[in-house]
């Protein structure tokens, strides 16, 4: 097992489209799969108003200063090897504005589809990451 | 988006290798990829006593009615398709005796090796699960 420094951790993250976002809510912890893209070094994903499926993760993004974790990995199961990346820090919903023109030309995917008009940016505060290797 | 029952997703997760444990420690929110297997309906992985690697999850463990999420998904870039399931409950530490020889005989895997000779157990509390289908 070998860590990751940020910079590797980044370039892993820059090429993946699904990441996991966990959160806490009023009773549970909560770990969803999102679509999502690295975006000027913050992680962006999509989502409705309504369908912020979690009403914790609403409540708790109109109130600032969120804290979430993102995760994003790859594995091969047949050479028993890959990475993982975690990305820990705050969650804030982007308003209209410059930020919201942004993420729009940023042209964030959702696979489910539907009227996904809210953005979310995570902004890393502590990124880290292993690799596993299977030695011959 | 179609929501999955819990016995789909018990019936999902009982065919995965790796998923991902999400806890939370005195400051953050960690999310972790492990191995496991799916045992008489709870979650079973292995890691190291030195190396439950994060200090708060074995702080956590130890002192009982711990919560984590544990989550398991597997997706289709191509086709964009895919399924996720989140399981939410109590992890324990599994002692010696009876229940560490029915975790030895399960044969959890490990791909990172080592000794890994402690056993972690979530015990489903609460199991929800999503599949998103492209409609045609």
């Amino acid at each position: 097992m070998e860590k990751l420094d940020a910079t590797q951790c980044l370039r892993l993250v820059s090429e993946g489209v699904i990441g996991r976002i966990a959160f806490v809510g009023r009773y549970d912890i909560t770990v969803l799969p999102v679509n999502y893209r690295l975006v000027d070094g913050a992680i962006l994903f999509r989502t409705t108003h309504a369908g912020l499926a979690d009403e914790d993760l609403r409540t708790g993004i109109e109130h600032a200063e969120y804290q979430v974790a993102f995760e994003v990995d790859d594995f091969d199961e047949a050479a028993r090897e890959g990475w993982s990346v975690l990305i820990q820090g705050p969650a804030h919903h982007i308003g209209a504005g410059s930020d919201q023109a942004a993420a729009l030309a940023a042209r964030v995917d959702s696979w489910p589809g539907g009227e996904k008009d809210q953005f979310i940016r995570i902004t890393p505060v502590r990124i880290t990451g292993r690799r596993i290797r299977q030695v011959p």
